[in-house]
């Protein structure tokens, strides 16, 4: 085959990818879970490494809300930096000197793949709410064909944090046969409702910008505001209450302007520039779509976890942080007592991180270590519980 | 003098106070914390119970954000009960058989006492934002007018939860001689980064809302969405992770509309309900001048919260709920040590509640138990430390 199965490496000596590209591959058709089909449709998605002759040295990574394909190293184009870059390289957690690491940006995206933004060709106009309800499981699927492109049968592990998570849990439950492992981080098998709570608040705020329009504001101004004060509410829930104090305390702002509801504290301002930067990368569109299949998500189905984990012989590193009250740590207990009750060799690691849930884009040292170790065990293919305390 | 100071009791049996009335005092002027002068300014307030003849068993009651002057009893007009109503009457915690009971609304607020939606008497038209930026010293300094209108020098106890108890702070810390005794309740002697942020998002949901118009929205439509929106964010902010499982768990609606971003959950039209419900009875103005005064104050000015509290002799009584994460315990804690380390005769109760920072308005068997034996003890003027543990 011709496709990219090595990324190019001009930076070893610091651990770093070096630079890299996103990559797009289009296809025929998608039968989503509610029925309808998705036709065509694209997946963006980068790989580091290179995929050794076995082809079973290959890891996807899966991103989390607002994430992208861009994982890792310096893009070709913008020379941003990837989101995980920390955690993806030679010598890094996901070694690329050993492993074939793919990242795609999830579809309902706006970041390469195909989402509400992208053009429905029945019409020749973006899709907006005419884009078909999409799930984690769709997700998961779609990678699956990414996968079955790159002639990838079985994947050596499938890691990702928060929404990432979710869909790691999804392949360990539909796909049990293509994974040999799984390092849910910092996520939780289902929604609770206050966390369903805190990405309704997100939505009402962008339906209630009248930029909005329904879905249908492409060919106009987007519902900026309403997008950036639901990535207000987000960076909030994404830190803890010590982590905000440590970082602004209630230190005022230098040159405020004289209006009375201007923002007085660092806290204050620093929201609105994560809001305001944010509408720049991210489609309201999107937020909507991603936020709903994250709440409709249910690993267990409706039933119990471990039942629906019972197919699976995958090694499992659940790792959450002490001071994540988003995705608080309870709920990544839940997830191991379930893979034990399934018989999964399972391992829980709980970081005393004060970053919240932040932490899992953070917290690398700590997550390297632990994932370099389980990795190492899982091709050696040794399933004794390495980590447990 | 003529003006009310005994109460209807309609209905003793039951232990409700019975149909109350809300009563309106305007005076000339208030000199403001920021040097600006309101002119005239009025209190809406309500009192139960009777003013005995050496007028000190006066108890000053401190509304929330959200609260008005009708802390107890059914309203003459709208039948509506009172925001406190199980802790007010006849045998209740602030008994009105032994205490007389005041509650006024905060100025800066939209329940009768004048805010932002009050006429401008240099305009003939509502202030808008012309209404002079109010300080939490400020809504105390026209607390005291109406005292002093009511001829009551020193108050039995000042009582209230979340911004009622800073006013209870700050009651303590800026008129010491006028409180023999004080109930700050779930509440903090300054926000903490993350509780401004909370409430920066609803400030930046509601202007954000075009029907906003910088405040001059009063010949128009309101900002309902915005402020439906913010009054969300505050609701799951009040509740704790554990009491939203237990409202609502993940529970579907029945019959949904068939709408991609419809509220498939419970929680979700719960929500929508107390935020579009909020928008009947308040104002958005009064919402961000209210939770600026919140953001701004500090009980310690910026010093050392025991050194403020030196000139106090008054018995406290400081209550936290262990679920309360808007509010947290600790800051309470804080609070107590302030209380100690400044020589005052200081209890600390922290209340085993799963309700979250609601817990000051639902908890009140228990809150009933610590606040009738406080303040039996300060009417006898003891001092010893009753609820050590």
């Amino acid at each position: 085959m011709n496709i990219h199965l090595t990324t190019r490496s001009t930076d070893a000596a610091s651990g770093s990818i070096g630079e890299t590209e996103t990559l797009y591959c289009t296809f025929s058709s998608l039968e989503l879970e509610n029925g309808e089909v998705l036709s065509p449709f694209t997946i963006a998605y980068e790989t580091y490494g290179s995929l050794n002759s076995l082809r079973d040295n290959a890891i996807l990574l899966c991103h989390a809300l607002s994430g992208d394909a861009h994982a890792a190293g310096s893009d070709r184009v913008t020379g941003r930096t990837g989101w995980w870059d920390s955690m993806v390289g030679p010598g890094r957690a996901f070694d690329t000197d050993k492993y074939f690491i793919i990242c795609s940006n999830v579809i309902g995206g706006c970041r390469g793949s195909s989402g509400p933004s992208s053009i429905d060709p029945a019409t020749g106009t973006p899709y907006g709410l005419g884009f078909p309800v999409v799930t984690i499981g769709d997700m998961v699927n779609a990678q699956a064909r990414l996968l079955d492109h790159l002639e990838i049968q079985r994947l050596l592990a499938v890691a990702g944090g928060s929404m990432g998570g979710m869909q790691v849990l999804e392949w360990l439950v539909s796909r049990p046969g293509r994974v040999r492992s799984a390092i849910p981080i910092a996520t939780a098998a289902r929604h609770s409702p206050q966390q369903i709570a805190f990405n309704e608040v997100g939505r009402q705020a962008i339906m209630a910008d009248p930029n909005w329009k329904d879905g249908s504001y492409y060919s106009g101004p987007p519902p900026a505001r309403g997008l950036s004060v639901a990535r207000m509410v987000g960076h909030i829930t994404y830190m803890s209450e010590l982590s905000m104090e440590r970082k602004f305390g209630r230190r005022f702002r230098e040159n405020r302007r004289p209006f009375k509801f201007t923002a007085d504290f660092e806290v204050e301002s620093y929201l609105h520039h994560r809001g305001t930067s944010f509408v720049e990368r991210f489609d309201a569109n999107s937020y909507l779509y991603i936020t709903k299949a994250m709440d409709r998500f249910d690993a267990a189905r409706g039933s119990r976890l471990h039942e629906a984990l019972a197919g699976s012989q995958a090694g499992v590193l659940v790792i959450a942080f002490r001071s994540d009250w988003l995705y608080p740590a309870h709920q990544s207990r839940e997830l191991v007592k379930a893979c034990k009750l399934a018989g999964l060799d399972s391992t829980y690691c709980e970081i005393d991180s004060t970053y919240g849930h932040d932490a899992f884009l953070l917290e690398t040292d700590e997550e390297t270590r632990l994932v370099r170790h389980f990795l190492e065990n899982v091709k050696r293919g040794r399933k004794d519980n390495i980590y447990g305390r």
